[in-house]
């Protein structure tokens, strides 16, 4: 690609195939860098230590009017959990580097840190420090280290053709919520009739204990967290696993909000497949454990619902209900 | 504090002494949080695990025109790695967050990840990972991860009067350079005859080895890197402490482009002792241990320049000529 091109020209996803070559590590003691929601390092025993980075930048992830900081600051750690969560394991502690402009209020900041410190406390998890810096606009980013056992560890890379594809929740919510919070404002939207949808984009809940019991019951041949919705994550895992995937749109599992759009148009599918910022769980088992994930379904009170198969070859469908490929226009949320 | 108070008007070092009071964890695998270099979360066998994060803002810390995106990338992995040496750690791995403006050009980018991967190269760090998104200003997040036996850790907190106060190299070089920087531009600031102080802040040495040495010989009684100024840092340090001190500026170690300026008022001293960015260890030593000093920078061709003592209370002061403290204007860099 010559080296005048625009990251917007570029696209994230070969941005991040081409970060992944450059970034081939020859440190023992990093065993997967890009490529899965963490990068897992440093072996100490028989734990793997899990790391994971993430920004919230004002005007691209979130607008100062549509949200408050307190949520703010609970977001910015919980998306950082469901990486955790989506390799199975548990959260140790965080970094927090925050850019505020110099005219930020002290309210502000301390509305942050009580979101930040809530969701932290909630999990369990330590918080260890950070870095503060003056900018034009709010940035934060969250950086958990996590653990699991070694041999517990999810990748992207385990799925096999005929493993059934799971999915957590309800996905398309919180792109729902969003859609919602833009329309009626951030008053409105909290107590209108998607204020359940809302809140999914508000305060996402990272799948720390689903995450944890796929994989110490070896349930999970591949999981990752819906950040930029069911399709794309979905290649996602397909590309690590050198697997193809086909979903049957009649099977997502739609919320009470998304089950309003069902028969006006497409619109419910589209939200399904490529809504981002859920933070559900998306993973794979092989087929003689489908009753388990029903119980430990149940035992959860979390719906996990099986929405397709892997399939051999590479291409990634979504089957409508006359079982034909549907196309899909907006896949996903890309950055660039 | 009034909540409508702002940013600057509170003041960086407030700020931080009020997040520390907030910050104050009660995980018990996180031993510091804020108040040291890195974050220590004491957890494995016999080894420490330190954590750091910092951010490089354009407008900020860097101007495109005043700099490479090279120099940038091995600039951005340095002062995370330089917190890393102040612990007396070394480095395992690197998360970075990046945030970029879409019309970013692709040369960019590979230029600055090839900045980071040779600086990531020279010091065995592993890449692990990151965050892609996008921004309307460059930012540039680093974490680090390092480890250290638990026993050798050195923190902000053990000085005692009466103990030596050490520097290595020069500090006030990099704000030397960065004033000739934005006098005469990059490429004739480069070649010109302050190129060493330019070179000393475009890119900083993480003084790795050093503060590994003097965790590992127990030399070190407590220690920070000079991130914003020789007084200020030592502030800090005596803070943690709970000592004072007394610098005595005609002790404190000139480079040669500083050394052109002695004559010329006190601009020299003012440098030295305010001047950011240096990336320098400032150390405290035990009396006795002087000799052992002075063999450790012969032996690894570095600076250690004793430049004062530790006191009782909690005065920390700059002495002249004549042994009485000197007015500091401009004590080192704050962000707010």
């Amino acid at each position: 690609m010559p080296d005048k091109m625009k990251l917007d020209e570029l696209g994230e996803e070969w941005i991040i195939r081409h970060l992944a070559r450059k970034f081939s590590t020859d440190n023992p003691r990093v065993t997967t860098a890009i490529g899965d929601d963490t990068s897992v390092s440093t072996q100490m025993g028989s734990m793997s230590l899990l790391a994971t980075t993430d920004t919230l930048t004002e005007g691209v992830h979130f607008r100062q009017g549509l949200t408050t900081p307190k949520l703010l600051g609970a977001k910015a750690l919980s998306i950082s959990l469901s990486d955790i969560a989506a390799m199975g394991g548990w959260p140790l502690f965080l970094l927090v580097s925050l850019s505020l402009p110099p005219k930020t209020e002290k309210r502000f900041l301390d509305q942050l840190y009580s979101g930040i410190r809530s969701r932290a406390k909630q999990y369990g998890v330590g918080l260890a420090g950070g870095n503060l810096s003056r900018s034009s606009e709010i940035s934060i980013t969250t950086t958990v280290v996590g653990e699991a056992p070694k041999s517990d560890v999810v990748y992207r890379k385990g799925a096999r053709a005929g493993d059934i594809i799971y999915v957590t929740g309800e996905p398309g919510e919180a792109a729902l919520g969003l859609t919602e919070l833009e329309r009626t404002g951030l008053a409105e939207a909290r107590r209108g009739p998607l204020r359940a949808s809302v809140m999914r984009h508000l305060d996402p809940e990272p799948r720390l204990d689903a995450g944890r019991a796929l994989a110490k019951e070896k349930l999970a041949t591949a999981m990752i967290d819906v950040s930029d919705g069911v399709l794309l994550d979905l290649r996602r895992l397909c590309a690590q696993s050198g697997v193809g995937a086909a979903i049957e749109v009649g099977k997502l599992p739609l919320s009470a909000g998304l089950e309003r759009y069902r028969d006006g148009g497409g619109r419910w599918a589209s939200l399904a497949l490529s809504g981002g910022e859920d933070y559900e769980l998306l993973f794979t088992v092989r087929p003689k454990n489908a009753g388990r994930i029903e119980k430990l379904s149940k035992k959860l009170a979390l719906r996990m619902t099986a929405i397709g198969r892997v399939t051999k070859g590479a291409k990634v469908c979504a089957l409508g209900p006359d079982n034909r490929p549907l196309t899909i226009k907006k896949e996903g949320f890309l950055h660039f």
